[in-house]
């Protein structure tokens, strides 16, 4: 079945917005087995839509387009289909019902324009928009399926797993069950990571794997195909356990876990406090921890030091240390963790200092050097990297090494 | 003229990874005043992109091609081109030398797949790579022109300012010159700047203005068409101007400034030190500070204080406040930024106190509830904010304005 995602919209072709939708629908449909092989994007305008449309109806299965379902006059994707079709549009009364109460709800006046979104192609199927007014279309014509679905992210992300997921699977029925799980990955390049699992990737059709660089980390993507979910499961079970086997310490979540997330699960399960003195990193691994809600259970607070004095005041590295090993050395990161441990009295203590870049290099450090330490009830622990990149990516992956050394030190307790 | 970008790379129809050459060519397209009307992905199929590359030769005038220059088998877009247009691939000796080059200097071993980079159609003109091996090519065939750039987004960026804008510049010569600029604007909504400078809006054909929304701020572009780049200048001098008049307060830098560098800028120069007092935000706005280098010059340090007790013990708010008025306090805040000036020694001490949600709010203070306090040589100031969004858009519109206060507060110095 092959699949064409139409994006819809003159901003799109301005240049002023990024186009997400296109690539989440992409990913999702090959998970699902689809051949995504186009993408194609036009603006407002009719006869070029038709045109599109018309092209992409020649070459493609399934077309699914976003954008356009709006209420004013610049949306007018279901026109050109219904033209295009000749499926006249008529008035949808579970929608204007669903429109009128959502502008009730909200105390807000309606327009006749309002209207326009409840028109709907002769024989379409609706898709109820659970986050906004516009409803999504799905018709079949002379076998082929035409998917509308509204612009806005979130509104077209969730229409898409509640109803176009389902339709899809249902009108497939013969292509059985897909099943996608990912496996996060860190502290190992990809080179390595498929060097560790190359016998999986050469002898295996299915699952699938597929490995994917992504900000500062690796992923694995195990995709399987069954007669039922189960079945797909329980061979993405089986081929996980085996690359356990192999990558079992690189592994730290599943699916959509993230980092911040996982370290909140341990340091609440485990009654674990922690509190960091950062250098360089300027306050951004703090922060990330508080990105998670409920964060304030464990993380008591931090000092950034930007200075000397800072880190010799009010966290008690001596002077001596930094004038004998540097500001930017294994034995400062360690003062730090201890440091603010103690003034802070947490379980744990975290220190950071390293050089950021692009000035402040010397000739046994260069830019990117940075010194973690980590000092709790197992004693203290010390990293010592070399990342690569801009200022502001060398902090992130600063910030993304101390929170794996967290996970990883609050594990083993 | 019109013009589509035709992106090209399995790796996009997967929707592993997101487009951003596509806006960024149609953003420097349309302030070139270009009209790009169609956006193509196809993935690395030569039947396919064929087609896709015929269908945009009939429908545009000039096409510009993202990817699939690189050295593998996969990279097929000037094979393509050379079939579809009857121009036969060459080795281009200054290619060849250059990577020959490139290889050596960079002490790695070189086969002959490199040298596949080094094959252009004939006749084409070839745009050197500044920041890699493949070179870019430009083909002008039955007054069609097509353009082919390799898909890493900076090697596309850069070869596109430094040889592709030239090149339609100077081909396209009866059409001037057209020269954009953006004014950065915050603390407005765009509805009221929109009201604000709707006589220029309504009234202006050239310059024309746009109001876009970006992450936390209003922009406005202004993009002039002249003879000569002095003249396009000129006009847009004028209107900025009279922008100006109507909402200067609101414009706080012009087209790649951020406040982050903007701030950096202003500590520098009047030599004034700052330190934060960050509860709800994290550490976010420090870490923000600290991504501009140098910063270590004005930023002394900060403490996240995500408890009382810190709040307390560290920071000098007293536990009567807290009390009396709650953590989320204009009170609080005012002491945080008191205490911090005060321990760190600055010329500056900031305090934000809020909730980031989703949890925490009370029947007074919704989530996104936030103080901010400043206080300095010009004694102390507090706003008192409530942000929409999510847990993590809340912090970053927090940081964002703490960072507008702060420019604002030593503005006025």
């Amino acid at each position: 079945m092959i699949v064409e995602i139409v994006a819809t919209g003159t901003e799109l072709l301005l240049g002023e917005i990024i186009n997400t939708n296109t690539p989440f629908l992409s990913q999702k449909l090959n998970e699902l087995g689809f051949d995504v092989l186009y993408h194609s994007t036009v603006g407002d305008n009719r006869t070029r839509m038709t045109q599109v449309l018309d092209n992409a109806l020649h070459r493609s299965d399934i077309i699914i387009t976003s954008g356009g379902l709006g209420p004013t006059q610049g949306d007018i994707t279901k026109e050109v289909t219904a033209d295009l079709l000749n499926r006249p549009l008529f008035l949808h009364e579970d929608s204007v019902n669903k429109i009128t109460c959502l502008f009730a709800k909200r105390k807000l006046p309606m327009t006749d324009s309002n209207l326009r979104q409840a028109m709907i192609p002769q024989g379409a199927i609706v898709i109820e928009n659970q986050l906004g007014t516009a409803p999504g279309i799905i018709l079949e014509h002379d076998n082929k399926i035409i998917i509308h679905l509204p612009g806005p992210p979130r509104e077209l992300e969730g229409m898409f797993e509640h109803a176009v997921v389902p339709y899809l699977k249902s009108h497939f029925n013969s292509q059985g069950a897909i099943v996608s799980r990912i496996l996060h990955t860190f502290g190992i390049s990809e080179s390595l990571l498929e060097e560790q699992i190359k016998e999986f990737i050469l002898c295996q059709s299915n699952p699938t794997i597929a490995l994917l660089a992504r900000q500062g980390e690796i992923i694995v993507r195990l995709t399987a195909k069954g007669a039922t979910d189960g079945e797909a499961n329980n061979l993405i079970d089986q081929l996980e356990k085996q690359i356990r086997q192999k990558i079992a310490d690189y592994i730290w979540g599943l699916d959509n876990d993230t980092i911040e997330a996982i370290i909140g699960e341990i340091l609440t399960e485990k009654q674990l406090t922690v509190a960091l003195a950062e250098s360089c990193t300027g306050g951004l691994a703090t922060s990330r921890i508080t990105d998670i809600s409920g964060s304030s259970a464990y993380l008591m607070g931090s000092i950034v030091c930007y200075t000397n004095k800072i880190k010799t005041d009010f966290i008690g590295v001596t002077p001596q240390i930094i004038t004998e090993y540097g500001a930017v050395s294994q034995e400062t990161a360690r003062l730090m963790a201890a440091g603010i441990r103690e003034k802070f009295a947490t379980s744990i203590g975290i220190g950071i200092t390293g050089i950021a870049g692009p000035t402040g290099a010397t000739p046994t450090k260069p830019v990117g050097t940075v010194f973690i330490a980590i000092d709790g009830p197992a004693g203290i622990q010390c990293q010592h990297h070399t990342f690569n990149g801009q200022r502001t990516e060398i902090k992130y992956r600063i910030s993304q090494a101390a929170l794996h050394m967290l996970r990883q030190y609050t594990l083993s307790l």
